[in-house]
């Protein structure tokens, strides 16, 4: 395996420095727990009321798209597809974000345009090639023709009365749970140095010489934290030209653009988190690029001008996988029935 | 609720003397535990991997179906649609069968076209409208391709080689583990007197009084116990000519016919359980009825030329719903990962 070659530029210098200076110290262990919004405390009650929502497919209009369907927490929180699958086989226009600890994220989706779980948790279900119901008055109506949700919110809000909001409250409180400490970095952080091979250690330093951890940076490997709502944004490529621009279609996507319509905003993209990046190929908005490699590469390339070698290539993507957590423990939840009939028009 | 009306008719005495005698000696508890084949022990690491197997979409050509999507062990063992919906978005031409207690059956598929749920769980992944796959040797190359699963097909078969019989057998055993005994009936038959209501006891009578009995027999009510790949088939409708061949499309689908071309087959299917039956709707091969008041009233005409009054439908309605059994505590499988890559071409 070739060593990294040595790098050259102020900016990279600086981060260089950074990086001998401060060493595993630019790196923050991931919580156990996210904090929750005042509004919406998370309690066991909502959590699985929030868990069997989240795997029922009668969210969507024609009971074939589950919130778990696009977002599977039995693997990497995503479907390890480049675009996602609706109702009657419709294709979405990016890939599936994990919602593995996505509750660490201050903005949701790719663009932004949901300012927490809550409010992401609802677009989906009115998304006419997700869930593709007409609007959210009839997610609610088909809940409440399901006789078995009433204790049950009954149970998580005090009240058997079904809202959108409780709904995506309950959701969100159970993304909540979606935490996976304990990864191979984590382990390191907390004074285990076998925890990370030499590879892997190489990679640590790779990541803050190379200026990955410029963006890449906090407890989620996602940005500086910022208040609920206010987002991390790069713009993606930020160094057009390369031969990835065509090969991956990196700028077909104005991205934040299309929920603005500011010129800023033109291609700019949320940062995505990095834990467990090595559960969720293919890579970046578009699911364009295929393997964890390949998209180091290219980063590099879009983001920083840089061109690595295959030493620097093999150590980050070495150091990407000691990211990936430990997954909890889960049962599986069982859905209310509606005993004698369908919940919908099948 | 008015009372059922007296029978006529000699078959229909003789079921109701047969009720009178034997009353619940005609129904069996169900067992907790199937047979298994010879060739196929249940053990828990072939459990384990099976329902890694059961729940990885990565067995359908683009990752985007599962066994557990149209067959959901969260739900009634089915998914509540009249056809379900494979890869692409396209519908299969009859309804799931519940996978709960399918292992008591002696043959799979509305059809009876697998002998076995070994056999039964190989038609989907090469089904063009269901899983997709081109043949099972894509099946096997693709699961060869994720790492993971070799130390649990170790486990399980003492041998880390890949094979679609192991991914079969895996997958049936863990079948053999969804089984939902202790419903209502089940612990009437065991002396409990109070767990039937009045109306499910008469809709007990009712069910061997008005003939629902001879076909939907035995511990599964799906018939007599009958050597694995012998299948006990009925006719449907029996009684052709009412107004519901029509409205419900009974005459449409020659049911076994297209799999012996025998016409002593034609319009003859496979009599499916009524386990849980209250938890499966929309009902029949073709998902055409969407409530089981009015299953019941179309089956006691189209198969036993009886109409019946509001009374017994609702009382045999109610009995039926006693046969909702309950529902073993899962933990979700973890499936097996493809760090930094992707296991299909997404």
């Amino acid at each position: 395996m070739k060593r990294r070659r040595m790098g050259s530029g102020i900016r990279r210098l600086g981060l260089l420095l950074l990086g001998i200076v401060a060493g595993a110290q630019a790196f923050e262990p991931l919580p156990e727990k996210p904090i929750a919004p005042a509004t919406n405390p998370t309690t066991p009650a909502k959590v699985a009321l929030g868990k069997a929502l989240y795997f029922d497919p009668r969210l969507s209009v024609d009971g074939s798209v589950s919130c778990n369907s696009c977002h599977n927490v039995m693997g990497g929180g995503e479907d390890g597809r480049s675009f996602s699958m609706g109702v009657r086989g419709q294709l979405g226009g990016r890939s599936s974000p994990t919602v593995w600890n996505a509750a660490f994220l201050s903005v949701q989706f790719w663009d932004g345009r949901a300012p927490s779980l809550e409010e992401q948790a609802k677009g989906p279900m009115i998304n006419p090639v997700e869930m593709g119901n007409p609007d959210h008055a009839a997610v609610v109506k088909r809940l409440q023709g399901i006789e078995g949700y009433k204790p049950l919110f009954k149970q998580a809000f005090n009240a058997p009365q079904i809202t959108i909001d409780r709904v995506a409250q309950a959701i969100a409180a159970y993304e909540r749970t979606l935490i996976t400490p304990d990864s191979s970095l984590d382990r390191y952080l907390k004074g285990d140095k076998k925890a990370l091979n030499e590879s892997q250690v190489r990679g640590m330093q790779a990541f803050q010489d190379v200026g990955c951890v410029a963006c890449h940076s906090g407890a989620a490997f996602a940005g500086p934290a910022l208040p609920e709502g206010q987002g991390f944004y790069q713009k993606l490529p930020t160094f057009p030209g390369s031969a990835y621009d065509a090969k991956y279609r990196l700028t077909e996507d104005t991205g934040r653009f299309q929920v603005t319509h500011q010129e800023a905003d033109r291609h700019m993209f949320r940062v995505p988190t990095l834990r467990n990046v090595a559960l969720t190929a293919p890579y970046f908005h578009n699911g364009s690029v295929p393997t964890l490699e390949e998209a180091v590469r290219v980063m590099a390339k879009a983001q920083l001008n840089k061109e690595l070698d295959d030493g620097q290539v093999l150590d980050l993507t070495a150091f990407l996988g000691a990211l990936t957590g430990t997954f909890p423990r889960q049962e599986m939840p069982q859905l209310p029935p509606t005993p004698g009939r369908t919940a919908f028009a099948p």
